[in-house]
Formats: C-alpha cells, sequence, structure tokens
C-alpha cells in the first residue's frame, strides 16, 4: 500500500484521456496533473526543446510526494525516454512502450500503423520500439499535424476534419495496416471518425488507455496501490486556467472535479 | 539618415507577410526579425503571459542598436499596446492602429468586419480602436482559431480550409461588412479563400502591409530612412531553424535569404 499520489503530465489536454483511464482503472489513486498549455503545441519543437520541458514538469510533479510517473504524451515520451528514466530515482513511464506491446499483440497480418505528431513520427521512436518486439512487422508511420487543432477547437465529427483524416489515413489503408496506433494522447477523440475511415477489422491502439493498463500492473505487482476508496485528482496548468477547465470535459467525457491551479513552470 | 535596422517581431511566421511588404517599401533598411517559434502561438494565452513575452522580445530586440520596433502580430499587439510605448525610449507600432484607420477610411457603408486569434477578439482592441475612429461604425468580430494552424500546414487552398472559413465567414457576410480587417498576420495567406467567400466589393485589410505602409511614412517624417540601396535581413528564432527556414518562403513568396539562428529568448 502506498498513499502517495501519481503523476500525470501533457503538453496540454490529451493526457486527459490518460487521466480518465486511471480514474476508471484505479478509482483509488490520488492524481497530480500537470498540463503544460502555456508552452503546448510539443509536436512541432526540437527534442532538446521537450526535452528541457520534460525536465521542468518532472521537477514541478516531483515536488508533491508523487510514487510514479506516467508522460502521458506521445511527443514528450519519444523525445526524452528511455534517458530521462536513468535521470531520476523514481518510476516514470511512457506512452511508448505499452503502446507499441499492445500494438505488436494485437497485429495478425504483421502491418502496424503509427499515427503521431510531427515530432514523434520524426523521432522514428514508435518504429524503433515496434521492431524490436517484433522485427518482421511491417511500420507505416504518419504525421497527422491537423489532428490536434481541429480536436482542441471541437471539431471532431466536421466535414473538413474527415476530409483532413482521409489525407493522413488513406495510404495507411491502402497498405493493408490491420492495427493502427494512435501515438498521440489527442487522437482517441477522433476514434469514431479513424474507425470510419479505416473500416472494420483495423484495431485502433490508444496510447493513454494502454498506458493506464500499464500503470495499474506495475502499481499492483510493486504493491504501491492505494487503499483507498476514492481518490481526488489535482489539475496544474501554465497557462490559461479557464480555457482548460471549459474544454476538460470534452477529454474526460464527464465534467471536471478537482481544483485547477496555475503554475510558473519555467521556474523549475 | 540613419543606419541602426528596423526591429520586428511576432509569434513565429506571420509577421514575415509584414517583412515582406517592408522589403518591398524600404528596399534599404536592414531588419532583426524575431519569431518566438518556441512559444507560438499566442493566441490561445493569456494577457499577461503574452505581455510577458512581448516585453522578453523587445529586450532581446534592443540588444541590436535598433531605431524601430514593428510589433508584427494581432495578438501581441492586441495584449501590449499602448502600455508597452510607454514603457520603452524607443519607437514602437503594432498592427492595431494603421489597420483600423485603413479600414475606418476605406468602408464605404460604416460595416467593418475584424478577423483575429481568440486572444486579439477577447481583447476587443480592434472595436474599440475602431469606435474611436469613428463611432458611427458598426463592427462585428470574429475569432478564428483554426486560420493559423491551416496556413502553418499549408493547407490555403484546401476544401478543409474553404469550410471551415465558410463558417467563419458567412455571419459576416450575412451582416454586410463591405470592409474586413485580417487581424492576424498569418491570414493574408488566406487571401484569395477569404475573398471568394466574402464576395467582390469587400475590401481585405492586411494588418502586415499596413503597418509596413505606416512604417515608412513615420521613418521619413522623422527622417530616420536609411540611406542604403540594399538592405539585408537577419532572422532568430527560438526553436526549430530549419522548420522557420522551409515554411518562411511560403510568407515571404520567394525564398529566404539572409541569416537564420536560434535564440534563448527565455534569458532575456
Amino acid at each position: 500500500m502506498d498513499q502517495r499520489p501519481i503523476g500525470i503530465f501533457d503538453s496540454g489536454l490529451g493526457g486527459l484521456t490518460c487521466v480518465k483511464k486511471v480514474m476508471e482503472l484505479l478509482p483509488g489513486e490520488d492524481i497530480i496533473y500537470f498540463g503544460d498549455t502555456g508552452r503546448v503545441p510539443y509536436g512541432t519543437r526540437s527534442a532538446e526543446t521537450v526535452m528541457k520541458y520534460v525536465r521542468q514538469n518532472i521537477r514541478f510533479l516531483k515536488t508533491f510526494d508523487i510514487k510514479y510517473i506516467i508522460i502521458a504524451c506521445g511527443t514528450a515520451s519519444s523525445a526524452a525516454l528511455p534517458l530521462i528514466q536513468e535521470e531520476w530515482d523514481i518510476p516514470i513511464a511512457g506512452v511508448l512502450e505499452p503502446t507499441c506491446r499492445a500494438a505488436a499483440k494485437a497485429t495478425r497480418n504483421g502491418k502496424v500503423g503509427v499515427l503521431g505528431t510531427q515530432g514523434t513520427i520524426r523521432s522514428g521512436k514508435y518504429e524503433e520500439k515496434l521492431m524490436k518486439l517484433n522485427p518482421q512487422l511491417q511500420v507505416t508511420s504518419r504525421a497527422c499535424p491537423m489532428f490536434v487543432p481541429l480536436v482542441e477547437n471541437g471539431y471532431l465529427e466536421s466535414e473538413a476534419t474527415n476530409l483532413i483524416a482521409r489525407e493522413y489515413l488513406l495510404p495507411l489503408k491502402e497498405q493493408g495496416v490491420d492495427t493502427l496506433i494512435l501515438g498521440c494522447t489527442h487522437y482517441p477523440l477522433l476514434k469514431p471518425m479513424i474507425s470510419k475511415i479505416m473500416g472494420e477489422g483495423v484495431t485502433l491502439i490508444d496510447a493513454g488507455a494502454e498506458t493506464a493498463f500499464h500503470a495499474k500492473e506495475y502499481l499492483k505487482e510493486q504493491g504501491l496501490l492505494n487503499g483507498q476508496l476514492q481518490g481526488r485528482v489535482q489539475y496544474y496548468v501554465s497557462d490559461g486556467v479557464e480555457g482548460f477547465t471549459s474544454l476538460a470535459g470534452m477529454f474526460l467525457e464527464k465534467e471536471i472535479q478537482g481544483s485547477v491551479n496555475d503554475v510558473a513552470i519555467e521556474n523549475y
């Protein structure tokens, strides 16, 4: 038993799809969430810049006596892992490993697609990890830079999103991928549309959800679960408390509960 | 005569539409351009955060012995002016004033539309300035949060952009505006599409271009023009030199000339 909270961070709102899953799977856990809304998006920044941000975010989360950190951001996981895990004396999980394991397990024809931000796809980390798990896999990657702004502006089912999504996805469909990694925690909000374009028989792997499954297993194995009935979540953002609060519900699929506070992240 | 350079800054790439016009109108001027690509977009950030960024950007530009600063960003102009002009011992121009003057002069039926980022529209600064110039004007404003990501990803003529642009613009068209302010320096790249949707007879006011006209007038009046035949431009960005260099041509409508360098803007 370990009553310390879990720390989860993302470049902004996307990581809330992971928070949602953690709350479902581990309702007794206290969570400190940090959304770096003052420096979002990470997907178009250089790897060095993202690395600097990741270190500051971890230093901030460490000010709460946390037991486990989830980097609920495809771009930050790609830029910072595994290097960052060696730097800190606390278990740190990214979305990369659990997601790739789930995809390698799910595929039947060995053709796996990866969607992510420009930074994530440029890093080649998903591809590298998948090939390590199974060198027979045929991996096709695609950067989808419009998905984050479309999601953050609520264009979840519009025709404009459909047109852009078709442009991104049809080449992957033609490749015959049967498993598709949604390698950015914003993308699960587009699941219905992506699923419709890709067609039945294509398994979508949700980075945030897989990482939450992985967290549950790890904490259980290590005897680190919190025994309480109902945990609570505290949210911190680096800019725009109001904007975050009003959009959070779309990602959590219910109204946000718990405090939302500002933090000057550049001081960490 | 004054051979010191002009300083121009923007949240990222958009300000290059202003640089382009300054190069056309004032070919003899040396220009130091700063694009805050490490902290773009400004349009969704709080006014306090944008104000902090503006002060750092000006401190950086002041390290070059400059004679004049242009804030080539609708969001930053709205958040920082006129307060920021009182803080510094150098003439600082934003896009707000020249753009509103041009619009107030151009309208025949007194109905003026304003397009901008969320931050710009929320500030109400364009509306305020227009009403001060002519209290009879009827002003309709509209935030267009998808325009910056669409432009930065090259969706200038796609059907997806057309659908989103129609959603933003048709209410303004129904209002009968005959003059439309493009209150963000990214938007001129969508001019052909906006013009087609609004129809003939609607005058589009380009914030970057109007600000360049204003700069020329001011420098001439004050005797601050540079007498040389051909000036040169130096570009600085806070992240992603490569990405900036590859996209700059789209905004400048010609290949970028002059050096592009990194700057750690948070140290200013």
